[in-house]
């Protein structure tokens, strides 16, 4: 894998996978970067640049066999494999999560729950205890997680992520509203619906 | 404002702006493309090509007064002013959502929230009353709010975005795993939460 390639490029791509699974949920089996683009918004000299890093996927004039690009992708995005998540906070936000659809069949599953608070812990969300995070390390370095959410509060967030990091979690999605601070080699993703929300009133004015 | 500036560099100007907040937090007055992109991990080139779309706002060799810049970005997305924001779902999702610290001084503010379970119309969310999906379109038309964000389960989701477009919502921020068909100029944002796991499980292998 080339290591040069840009991260903003990286992001594109569980973007263009999730449009070819839904392309293939409406039946059809090709696609073409104009057809891609028209769905994304993104112009289709753009798509075929940012797949051109990891090899030719289409032919000129027969456009994208969907199926093949999509495993493609997913060996790309190391999602060849199912990844354990662990998830810290049980609160409404966490409860969510643990019950959210969009996880099965894109790779992941949610198979740790932690807590600090003593009413949560040994509870059930949806089939799983939650745990006390004065485990949290141990059990994660025992399974082997190395994918972690954080969804507690913003004044323990860095306090959760350190501990997280310690245990050897490499990839940090972030729900708590501030930037969060983690070594080299730990990646972070931060969910932030206020920018989301910015990036639109740009077109309201 | 130029209508051909790309969406996806619209798409950053948030997150120079929640940078910059963050510096000026931090006791900086005055920053530069180059820590800008150190800190985002987004190359200078890219941020100075991005800003540049809306006028001069640094001066070669003193970089940018982060007040000016922050005050200036906030008029191009227009957050020179509050936006109310409707919350469709009551579920556990959504009472996160209405007490999520990350909205307020960033132009937001929830003033409804809508449900369509019985054992939710009534009950508050904080200080905000629960009230039907059936005076949803009623409310929303008579209070003029143009953002929402949609927290009910995928089955319901479109149906929900079909009911609020047409009481003149225009901007939504989805976070039910589907994607969601709006008519031109309507916005929808859909926070994905395994697309960013997705980009991160890229750098683990």
């Amino acid at each position: 894998m080339t290591p040069e390639i840009p991260d903003i490029v990286i992001g594109r791509l569980p973007i263009y996978l999730r449009e070819l699974t839904l392309l293939r949920e409406e039946g059809y089996e090709v696609t073409s970067s104009h057809e891609l683009g028209q769905r994304l918004g993104i112009s289709s000299a753009q798509i075929r640049k940012d797949l051109s890093w990891f090899g030719p996927f289409g032919k000129q004039g027969t456009g994208y066999a969907i199926a093949y690009l999509q495993e493609q992708l997913k060996k790309i995005l190391h999602l060849d494999r199912e990844w354990q998540v662990a998830l810290v906070g049980a609160g409404d936000l966490g409860r969510a999560l643990a019950r959210y659809g969009g996880f099965a069949h894109r790779g992941f599953r949610i198979t740790r729950i932690f807590d600090n608070d003593p009413a949560k812990i040994g509870s059930y969300v949806g089939n799983i205890k939650v745990l006390s995070v004065r485990v949290m390390k141990e059990e994660i370095e025992r399974i082997g997680i190395q994918v972690a959410m954080v969804a507690v509060p913003a004044a323990a967030a860095q306090q959760v992520t350190d501990a997280l990091v310690e245990a050897g979690v490499r990839a940090i999605l972030n729900y708590a509203p501030i930037v969060l601070a983690v070594p080299e080699g730990v990646h972070v993703q931060h969910i932030d619906p206020a920018a989301h929300l910015q990036h639109m009133t740009y077109y309201l004015g």
